[in-house]
């Protein structure tokens, strides 16, 4: 059985994903169907790239990763079906791939418009269902990708917030915050393990220190910890609590990992 | 595999969506269950019909709805599977099925009486999991509806808010309220289209007007706009944003489309 | 197909449950996932507990509970595969696993130490994904359990709160609140029902009196009733509202079940 991957801001109140999902089963039963997430805040494609990009990987070779968050829906925005060395992703073509499509090896872009293959008549307000589900499930049935419209050679890309390299620290920022209250940043495990040769301390927002540690409970409990997150970047957490909410974090707000001045103690 | 689906006011907090899964797997194994909503307001069998009349049809023939909204659960009220045309459904007799069965050409209403069809001992305050899900997945196996239990005439029906039309305008109400905050009315396209050859307006609360469009992103960031909505009914937006919020939509509030009076300019 | 159900605290904000499944999903498609529920409280053991103990065994024969509920997560606590007479259970050794245990005949208790079962490298914070899920999926797989890793005699407890028992009555406590405001007590059917020889009755938080009835409606709307609830203990609840608003309850408070006085009916 085939992989499709859902992720949406869809939310679980409405029957948006369901009758997706009834759309696909209607064309594929021998499918398994996952959902990823769907409570990305309306409209936020940048959102939805990062947490198509932490997961995708996850998921068996040849699965379908169909992305809606999709607040031009309806306009001149474009829809696409991408395929890469591992995997197949379809959506509107408005960056909310970007950030997966950036780490895989692209084999064929191709623009929906094969007619044929979506539901009629397409609604202009829900191409989750009538456009974006259809092709997946086609394409989990083993039709050819270039069925679905004609080749294209680009496609929009939500730029990603590289951290700063400076000579003694790397200034990153967080970039997602999650259930328990972790804030994730953009600094990955090359920029954090490269200076492992001297001990490094964390500063988040006003210069509050942050220990390093491998795991929640290395601090005691309601103390802030940075660890390695298991997305692959830099983490801060508290031990048994919400670090957004006991550090007051806000996504976008600068993260600094700095080697200590081992040989200069007396430098602050 | 057959596909068997679930709407109920159950959340997601508590483990009473999964356990009816539990039972129906013990059942059947080789069938698909979807979630259509779990976030029906407790009690709201109005709000349960309207999720299931906007659903149930885009599933492939033969599926099982299964809808629990049931707040009368283990009083007198009568719990019922019916077939029609395309679909089966099973649920309580509160008429949180009836407005999908009102499209559906219906082949037989059976009161579901039969103990081997139902868990033992059924409870009397969690019908979900001890009936409705073991007769959606005996059905799944294709048992005979039959085997539910004896034949029944009618079935408890809820009210449909029929729009008003008048010469130039229909007046309509305000039937749901979905995640994005879009309104969606009882206003069908029949009455939509037909005034086609005159241009149409649409008047909300406080006699605002909202401009009519075919897609989200026809107006500028943040403007009000009726668009066609994809369960087939005009649906009040704001593009970008929250309609409910920015015009403080409520379920009941009058919607009317009227005509605009190109004729004679110095109308109202 | 095998049933494999997840119960964490992981919420469905983000994708945390969905690469569990994608991990499950790499090593067998040919499986049933069901989730049970991931709103437990952010490490909440105790709550994840009794959302297994009320949920585990409407699942078929075989089937693996994974029950991912572990702020200790990367620390020294061990991970366990327990194969009962029945299921399969496999978690972090917290006491998240007890309740249900403690009901089952347990055949075998295995640490979970072999590193050719698990994703590599092992995240020191995602053991739902790294560890739990794999395993599983073997389990799911027909993998014996013995190749988890080396038998180990005890798991970790949580104390189950026992109610009293005196002579006319029985002094219980609120253990969960569920969505619907319904407060599940710790007093269980055999309390319940062995005096009936005379009529009870059921008092609340204030002593205030709650009638006892077999079903929600069984009393008028909006009063207070306590019913044998579908978890197999004495429950609060209001009919068509909130017993948890409408009595401020809160998990621990204390209910009592005592017989009425009826021989002497001027004792109070």
């Amino acid at each position: 059985m085939r992989v499709i991957t859902l992720t949406t801001d869809f939310g679980a109140t409405d029957w948006f994903v369901g009758t997706m999902k009834g759309v696909i089963l209607g064309i594929n039963t021998q499918v398994q169907i996952v959902d990823v997430t769907h409570e990305i805040s309306p409209g936020d494609t940048r959102g939805g790239a990062f947490a198509l990009a932490a997961s995708y990987n996850f998921f068996p070779r040849k699965t379908i990763h169909v992305v809606v968050v999709d607040p031009g829906v309806g306009s001149q925005r474009g829809a696409i079906a991408v395929q890469t060395a591992n995997y197949f992703f379809v959506g509107p073509d408005n960056g909310v791939l970007s950030f997966a499509l950036s780490r895989e090896k692209i084999k064929a872009v191709r623009q929906i418009t094969n007619e044929h293959l979506i539901l009629q008549p397409v609604s202009n307000t829900f191409h989750g269902r009538d456009l974006f589900a259809p092709v997946a499930a086609h394409l989990s049935k083993g039709w050819p990708i270039q069925k679905a419209g004609p080749a294209t050679k680009g496609f929009v890309k939500i730029d990603w917030p590289e951290p700063r390299r400076r000579w003694r620290s790397i200034v990153g920022e967080i970039v997602y915050i999650d259930r328990f209250g972790n804030a994730i940043t953009n600094i990955d495990p090359e920029a954090l393990f490269a200076p492992t040769e001297s001990p490094c301390e964390v500063l988040v927002k006003h210069n509050r220190l942050c220990q390093l540690g491998s795991f929640y409970q290395a601090v005691s409990a309601r103390k802030p910890i940075a660890v390695l997150g298991s997305s692959g970047f830099l983490e801060i957490a508290v031990n048994g609590g919400s670090a957004a909410k006991k550090l007051d974090l806000k996504i976008g707000d600068a993260v600094t990992l700095q080697r200590k001045s081992l040989q200069n103690p007396s430098s602050s």
